[in-house]
Formats: structure tokens, C-alpha cells, sequence
């Protein structure tokens, strides 16, 4: 209710903020007798923890993750699963200087008129470190899902104007933007680092390919599957827009265009993004978001304080100029606590 | 769980198939005291129906709503309200002819697919008959949503890839397809009848923009304002995607274009569309949906029957050959629904 | 939220007042492709409504009831079931010597409280008639729950003071008061008919058994087997305690005493009443609840009216002096509709 | 939906195994701006621990909490609140003898049967110890509900046959049963210790009273307060059954005996229990429950072990003679829980 659950069936419950002492994740649901160990989810915390690369967050969050219930002799035993990650290499005196200040493209000013009260330390809990349960609870999904022959990939498809020519799987791993081209990936680099030099951020779009869905997944008619997508990705802090298939492009293309047709080997087009009536058809899903620029940033910006006094404000600190390389874990995170929620949903709808 | 109730607070649960006795909703949470009549929902009611002009299907579903119970002496009592609306002018035999193949675009293949049973009568519950109880329902948030202050409108903002060039607010309800851009209107209605002219159809996108919200409003960290908006626009059958403020724009734009500054006027920009960290800024709230063009079409195309044979298939039957006309009022009613739902939800927060 | 929903995966959703236009219920999470039919859900309205024998009240509730939705070709589709009652021999001018009254035992005084107004005819919504929507639902869950093979059978152990000695279950729809004893049986229907001669009322006592029920079922921690049938009995109107197995008597036993003992034939007792630690064992499921005596008397007695002022009132009407025996259909349904919940949950524990 | 959380708005949702690393709560929906510290919960705590008389178990589980989130500078901003409890003290060896045996009265084999996997150690999440979560979640309910003027008060009616006659509620902290009878309590002390001395044990009755709950209170139909305080008090462990007011006495009361009658100084008397409808009627709220015999015993049992063959079985260990003193402040909690949960509900009703 108060928005710190997401699912259904299989669900998550995070808490923390980014400079309490710890964040995590409940998971709830979990089907028992499956194998799991902590290297499994260290290897996804590890994909989405600052400091990977010249491109992200020097900020060292090592991220090492605790499972302290719902795992007996190596295997899952279907009560709460509950994954701890304590904060570290926290400076919380670094945001002395804008504590009673807003910050441009931030939460401050809403948290504060939401709560009357607002913990301002690195965000609190509109922190971006807040995906670190997400992305905890979605390797559980994962794992889950292989069990069922889903794969879920996401990848950064264009960072500020630079889109991606070719779609190249293997290089996503390999370039430090996660890009599915890595010719463009390295134009994407040198873009961010110009940026980063005159301490401005640049947003991107993130693609995500979901394969190996039964057919029949998504419930009718507000639970369609890609409604729960959308409000899972629309859930993520820079998040801005998301389009399934042919998207936005499908609003200029006519019927006799966009309708996929069928024939005997399936369908022969995918304009509808694997998904039909909000129920997956078999086929590759898939969609796009939109990521806006990094909000902190060091030129100078017009704001208000909380006295409501204008102010010039700099974000000094250890920020991402492109987010999209570190919120390409957290998409694939979510589509799999959607993806895994919904199949629980179908066995108990035919069980 | 089945995906037939949307809201947590103030919800809404509908039923009923295209073709069957009786569509309906059952909306809980309403708050008690509060003055409703019958009129002011079918004010909402007529303006989905079909039939309204000559660009919409000329079936005649007169949607007739009646309340069954929850108001009593002209007041809600905080009781479920029930509006129900028989189905008339239906004519299931003109579906027996597809009634064993699987309609390019439509959701006859995914749902024989989930449920190993279908109504094929005009789509059952895939049909975009199931919007009445959304609208009946979205008319009584609506009403809760007067006293507060806050206004709902959505309108065409761009069809067959013509797009409106101005914001006419008062030329919205005049047109018959309810663009703001009374000129671009016009052509947009031109268009539709060439392509009704040949059996095809096309898409277009809808804006939304809400005023009058509280700053504050939107539960972090899942139940963002954004995503359950989100949610919301992609339940609705043709929704393609969704975007707020600058959406897909801001992939493209820098961190100190895209952050909205703030001096003691208030914001200086709205490229977030009224909401950060998915609580509302109180600015006005807006966003774009993309609205695939109509799956109905006369226009041959290949397909399978439920026995996997391949067919050519032509729709024939009384469809609109552009939807977004009819969108719009259905829009309006899922913002309201979500928007009194979260009103609702903060109330609970601090009370 | 509002407490109109019973049930998680499989729920049911109810409306309507006891002198409004209609009362019914929205069945969602239905398993599709089951046969169903009006019949078997009226065979349940039947055991349920007034005016069967000499010790119920003598108002003409046909409770005719129609299916709307979610039956096509006489199965289940999946999709929601909407069950539709019209109210019939409404007399709700019998009620306005009371509308500014507060009865006794009666929740008149404590609706105003809530909600600021009521629709004081008949109840409106805390009248027994509300639960004809439970009764419909829960025949749709057993018509479920007998393709498991479990059965569920409740009946009057005890009204007015007389209990039953014996456990003759074809007696039980064989006698007016529904009870397992037939010769007990006689005893409380004199019993109340001397009541009901001068006006008063009596309670009693139900009990509960379910067979055929897997070991498994219920969710630990919270919604315990024993929890969820414990919530769905008490939000019966009359009922006022409820005790599982040796219940209120394992107070003063030994745990050497109330243990139930294992050997290679099973359980050698049942003092669990089939329940451990909130789940089923296999064994019969066993409860009794306690049923208050009926609150509409016409014996004087004091009360307040709306303006705080001291009245003596007699509620005057066409009311049951003892409501056990139709409160037994209803304490089938609830029990019906918690254990297809629970097992629709199990499916998707696991699947 | 798996079980592990309890509430709508307020609710809390606990992990963690009796002898895994950690058991704990996270709380969401807590009203921001509330002053708390930790030495407030961890005094519910400490009543909650073993070891704090001569009738309890001698474990030594220091129950030491730790706020990790949810509190900035004493306050709580709104977001979840999570409370973590290390486990100390454990000896998971000691329960190597009987992993593959089911003890009488307990959930070994149950939760095999649900499962297919179990922690034996310490009975795994079946364990009393899960109840630490509820306790913590509940003193943070308990806080909010100070600032309503509520009240909630637990103490032992009867322990082993011996009932209180008196009700000194100054007396309930001062002796080591927690009886409101200081005299009885003495005779329940002796009971327990000749019990534990031969190695059996014994239940006994609780009682709860709520005082300063507003009229209004509870959510007709199905979340009425009785049905809701009924399920959060079936889900502790050792309860076999609960009565409101007259409760089970109720059914051999007439009519004109049992209805609480009015005159202007309010109700002149309670047999309600409070609560007319589902609904909180001003007055006290009371209620009692069924405590079972502790099913751990050293005397000599009959069961089965995991492959079904018979066994002798003496479950030694470190065991409670009667859970009633420990289950007080755990009654306290989820009536505390279900309390502030519905006093949410009703400000979301008229918000």
C-alpha cells in the first residue's frame, strides 16, 4: 500500500536508504526445493554496484549481500527469503551542504511535501542505491525463470543521440556503456567522458528482449502483461517513457501495417511486441524505455531552499553522467519479478 | 489476482463479455456522503459510446447505466456502489465466421491460449466493450476528484501522422475526434474516412494533462505517481506506450536542459511532467500514450484457424477505423481512478 | 481494502442493501473450462433464504439468481462470474418507525458512526440478506472443491441450550433447525417456537467438518488454515466465537493429553481439529462457532434515538428467532470460499 | 500472499528461521514524523523473551532489535521501517535427534506435506521465535496508537483449570503468569512447576481488553474488527479459538438477555464485546482466546519419523510448561497491528 511491495504472488518488500545502515529485500513466494547460493546473486549486485568503469560512480559500494533466511542445506524452503546488504563507504557529511536545500531533477522537494520530514542523506530512499533489493530480489526471479526456459536480456540501445547500428549480444558485457553495438558503445564512452569533464549528464534508451515466455502469460484485463511491465520499469527513478514493439511508431503505421499476421510457421511479423490483449503470444517480447540525464550535476542551477530563498546549486559528488549502463541490470531485475509473479498467477488461475 | 480490480483504496472491479447479457463494475472505497446521480455518469458514459460521429462504429450500444446499490437518497452511503448496463443491439451470429480463426492484432489466439476456452463473440472480454465499467467507475472518481480541486482532460494530439499544432482546449469536445487543434481536427477526420473508404484503419496519440494536484501525491517506491499512471494507460487495449513530459525526448537531451530549476515563482520548466521521484510536484501533470491503429480491418490478411490451418481472413463488421476519438473519455477515467486512489492511500499514510 | 473482497486468487466481490434495488457478487479467479450451471448455485440460494419452514421468517426472498458473465456454453471461461439478485418483496416502509432509532444489538448505531449516514431499510448492508452474494460464491468454489474431492458439511450442534447427543448427518437437511440429531432436533424447534410466541429470540451453536482436504494447505505465518476460516466466520453477522478441535477445552488439558499421537495408521486422535501449525494434516477439519440470539425482538426494550433521546423499542418484522439454521449454508460458503483460496495459493506456491 | 504479511495499510511483513542468522520486520505504512527509539520496542521484546521466571523456557535469547531503516534524528520519515534481531543462543544441534521424526502437536510433518522441504532446527519458522517480528511491529503500532488515546491490555484469565476471580490490572506485570488475579496467579505458578517437573505442560485461556477506540472502527463485510482481530490471533501458534464479549455463552442466551440496551448514559451493557456489526462501538473491546498445551514434552509419545515408521518420542529440550505468560504481549502486538491498521483504513474511507 504504501508502495514498498511489488508482486503479487511472488513478491519483493525493500527498506533503506541510501546512508542508513542497510538496505535489502524480503522475498516472498519463493517456490521451494531450488538450488541457490549467494554467488548466484553477488554476480547481479556486482552488475549494478557503482564503480565499475571510467563511465559510472567511483563511489565503492562492494554491495556483498547476506542471506539470512529461506535457504536451508544449499536450497530454498519457501518461507521469506531475506537478502541484507550493509551500507558502506558512506559520506553523509558530503550532503551537509544541500540538506536543507533542492535539488534540481531530485526528490527532495516532493519528499518533503509527501512526508513533512525527509531523510536527505544521498537521496534517502530515492537513491538509486535503492535498486540494490530490486536487483537482489530479481536474481531469485532469474533464477527461477531458467528454470522455465526464460531468458531476459536488456542492453543500452542509444546513450545521448548515439543509437546503436547493429545488435550484437555477446559485446553487451563487453563495453562498459552495455551497449548491444560496440562500435557505437565506444562513441557512447568518449561522449559521457566530455560530459563528465564539464560536469553535465546525458540520459539514453535502454531495450529489453524477453524470450521463451509460454504463451498465455499476462492477466486480463488491468493486470495485461504489459502493464505490469510498464509500472514495473516506470518504477525505476529516471525512468521516463516505455513503448512495447512497433510503440510510438505504431500511432503513424496503419492497420493493414502493424496487424502481425500468421501462417503456418507463426507469426510473420512482431509489431505488437510479443503481446496481444495483454497476453504474451510465444514470440520475442519486447520494449524500450526512455532514461533521462543524471540530475546531479555540477552546473551551476537556479533552486529554492527550504525556507523557499532562491539559491545557485552545484551537485558536487561521485554521480553517474549516464545512468543507462547501471539500469540495465535493474530493467532485467524487474522484468523478472514480473515475469515470475505472473506465472505463479497462471498456476494458481489453472490450479 | 485475476486482474479484474484495479485501485488498492478506492477500487474498481468490472465484469461482463462484449456479447453477453451485461457489462458492469463494482466501484468500493467510494467515500460516503458525497452527492451522485445517475446523469452525471452517463454524461461520461455517452461520450465512449459508439455511434457518437461519423469516424466511430456505427453500432448502437446505448449504455444505459443503472445503480444498484451503494446510494441511497441521492448520497453515497461507503458502500459498494454497483452500476450495471445490460448489452443490447448485439448481434453474436455476425461472429460465427470467426469464431475458429484467430484475427490478426486481436487477442483471439493468446486467450484460447491462457484459458484452453474462449467467448469468441466480439472479443468477449478482449473486446473494448469491457471499457463501460471503467468509465462508470472513472465517473464516480471523478466526482470525489471535483472536491478536491482537480481536473482531468485528455484529447487527439496527433492521428494518422497529422499532428495537432495548437492547444484549443475549448475545441476538444467539438470535433469528432476530439483533437485540441480544431484545423489538424479537420484532416484527421478526412483521413479516417479514406481509410474507412478501403477497409484500413490508423493509430495516433492521445495527451493527458492533470491540474489541480496536490504536491505530495504518489507512493514511492513502486506505486510511483508514473508508474501506476503507466499501468493504468497500458490496461487499455490498443496502448502502445507512454511517455511524461519530455519522455523519449529526454533520451537525447543534457542534465542541465532536462532538470527544471526552480526560483521563488516556482519551476521554471516542466520537461518531468509533474513528478519527481513519482510524487507530484504540483505542477501539471502530463503525459502521451501511443494508440495502435484498430485491429478490425477489411482488408485481406493471413492467418491461422484454431486448428492451425492457414486462412485469409477479412474483418468485416462495424468498427471504428480509429480509435482515439473513443480513448479519450477512457483515458480520463483510468488517470482518475488512479489519481483518487492515491489521494485516498495519502490520506492513510497520515492518518 | 474497504472489506467488500473476501479471498486472494479466488474472491469474491459483493454489493447491494438489503432494500436496494439488488444484491450479488463478481466471482473472479475461477478456474476455466468447469461446467457449470444455474442450478447447482440455486440448489445453495435455496438451503440460504427465508421462509423455508416454521422456524424461519416468513418473508418471500425468492433469490432468484442470474449469471451475467463468465459462462460461455455453459463453462466456466475464466473471466469474472457475476451472479445478479433483484430484490422481491421489499417492504422498506416497515422500517420507517425505525429509521432514527438505534435497535439493540443491531449495527444501526454503529454504521452512523462510520460512515455519517446509513440506509437504515432493513439493514441496508449489515442485513443477513448480504450474505445471499457469499452463499452464490461459495457455490461456485465448492462446485471446485468437489472436482478435488473435498466436502464440506455444517449443521446446528446445539440451540437454545439443548444440545445434539448424537451425529446423524443424513438427519441434518431432514429437520428445520439443521440439526445432526434429529430427536434434539425436535426439542429446539419447540424451543422456538415457544420463543417466537412471545416475541424473543435464542442462539446456539455450529459446527463445521471438511474432508477430503490434502495435507498442505494453508499459508504460515499469518493466514494460518485455522486464521483464514476463523476471519471468514467471524465476519458472518451473528457470530460471536469460534474454537478448532478441542478448542476452548484445551485450556485445561495436559500436553501429554492433547497431543495427537502417531502410528503407522495415522493420527490415533484429532484434538488439532485437522490443523498444525496453521496447516492442514489430512485429517478432518473440525470447528464450532458461536451464534448469538437474534437481535430483532418485539420484547421492549431501551435504546436512543438518532437525537440521543431515551426510547423504548420493539422491532416488529418478519424475523428469524433463531438464525442457526440458515446461518449453516453460510458457514459452508465461507468455509468453501477459504479452502478453493487456499488451494488456488498452493498452486502457486509451487507451481 | 504467501503468508508472511499481515495488514493493508500498516502491515508488516516478518522473515526468519528459530535457529537460521536472523529473524525480523519490516513495517510499512508507519504515519512520518513520529518520535521513536529503540528502547521502546526492545521493553515489548524483553516481555516476549524466555528466561524471565522460573515458568519459562531458561533459553537466553537476548532479543536485542536493531533499527536499520525508517528513522531519521529520532523520527520516522514514512518509508519502511526494519527491525532485525541476530540470533544468539542457539543449539541447532540439539535438534539433530529428532530431524527425522514428526513431535506430537507440532508442525514437523505439516510443513513436509506442504513443502517438501523443512528446517527441522528449533521447528524452523513454525518456531514461537517468529514471533519476535510481530512484537517489534506491534510496539511500533502501539507508539501510534498512544497518540490515539488507545489502549491494549493482556493478561492470563486461567492457567491448567485454575481461572481468576478477580481483576487487579496493576497486578497483570508483577507476577511471573501475567494473571490479573495475583492469587490464582500464585496457584498457576505451583501448577506449571509440578508439570514441568514430571515433563508435561499445560494451556490455559488469555484475555484482551481495548479501551479508547473511537466508534467506527472495522470494515464491513468481510473486515469487520471481530474478523479481523480473529484471524491475527488464530495465526500465533498455540490459539485454538477466540470469543467476543458473551462469546460462546452467547448461544444459550436469549434475545432480550444478550442485546445491549441504551439509555443517555450510553450502553448499560457490553455483551457485544464492543463491537455491533463489525464495527467498534465506543466501548470496551474484549475478547479471550483458547492457549493449548505446549506441545513439547518430555513424556513419552507415539509418532512417526519421515519414513513412516512408529517411533517413541520425548521432545527434550528447553520448552515453556504453558506459552500463556509469553503469548500476552504477542496477543498485545497483533491487536496493536490490526488496531492501527484499520484506523488507517477508516482516514483512506473519509479521506
Amino acid at each position: 500500500m504504501a508502495g514498498n511491495t511489488f508482486g503479487e504472488i511472488f513478491k519483493i518488500t525493500t527498506f533503506g536508504e541510501s546512508h542508513g545502515a542497510a538496505v535489502g529485500v524480503i522475498v516472498d513466494g519463493v517456490t521451494p526445493g531450488i538450488e541457490i547460493d549467494e554467488a548466484y546473486i553477488q554476480k547481479q549486485m556486482d552488475r549494478r554496484k557503482p564503480g565499475q568503469s571510467s563511465v559510472t560512480s567511483p563511489r565503492k559500494e562492494y554491495d556483498i549481500i547476506h542471506i539470512l533466511s529461506g535457504v536451508f542445506e544449499g536450497k530454498t524452503t519457501g518461507t521469506p527469503l531475506f537478502v541484507n546488504l550493509y551500507n558502506q563507504d558512506m559520506k553523509p557529511e558530503a550532503y551537509n551542504d544541500i540538506q536543507n536545500s533542492f535539488r534540481p531533477g531530485h526528490a527532495d522537494f516532493t519528499y518533503l511535501q509527501k512526508y513533512g520530514i525527509r531523510d536527505h542523506r544521498g537521496s534517502g530512499r530515492a537513491s538509486g542505491r535503492e535498486t540494490a533489493g530490486r536487483v537482489a530480489g530479481g536474481a531469485i526471479a532469474r533464477k527461477l525463470l531458467e528454470h522455465r526456459g526464460v531468458q531476459v536480456v536488456a542492453y543500452t540501445q542509444e546513450i545521448g543521440g548515439i543509437p546503436c547500428q547493429t545488435f550484437d549480444e555477446d559485446a553487451i558485457e563487453r563495453n562498459a556503456v552495455r551497449a548491444c553495438d560496440p562500435i557505437a558503445g565506444a562513441k557512447m564512452i568518449e561522449k559521457i567522458e566530455q560530459l563528465a569533464a564539464i560536469g553535465d549528464s546525458c540520459g539514453g534508451i535502454v531495450e529489453c528482449r524477453i524470450r521463451g515466455v509460454m504463451p498465455g502469460l499476462g492477466e486480463p484485463v488491468f493486470d495485461k502483461l504489459d502493464a505490469e511491465l510498464a509500472k514495473a520499469m516506470l518504477s525505476i527513478g529516471a525512468v521516463k517513457g516505455i513503448e512495447f514493439g512497433a510503440g510510438f511508431s505504431a500511432a503513424t503505421m496503419l492497420g493493414s501495417e502493424h496487424n502481425d499476421e500468421m501462417d503456418s510457421d507463426g507469426f510473420l511479423s512482431n509489431h505488437s511486441g510479443g503481446i496481444l490483449g495483454g497476453i504474451s503470444t510465444g514470440q520475442e517480447i519486447i520494449f524500450r524505455i526512455s532514461v533521462k540525464p543524471t540530475s546531479s550535476i555540477s552546473v551551476a542551477q537556479k533552486t529554492l531552499n527550504v525556507n523557499g530563498e532562491e539559491q545557485e546549486i552545484r551537485t558536487i559528488g561521485r554521480h553517474d553522467p549516464c545512468i543507462c549502463p547501471r539500469i540495465v541490470p535493474v530493467v532485467e531485475a524487474m522484468a523478472c519479478l514480473v515475469l515470475e509473479d505472473l506465472y505463479k498467477r497462471q498456476a494458481a488461475n489453472l490450479g
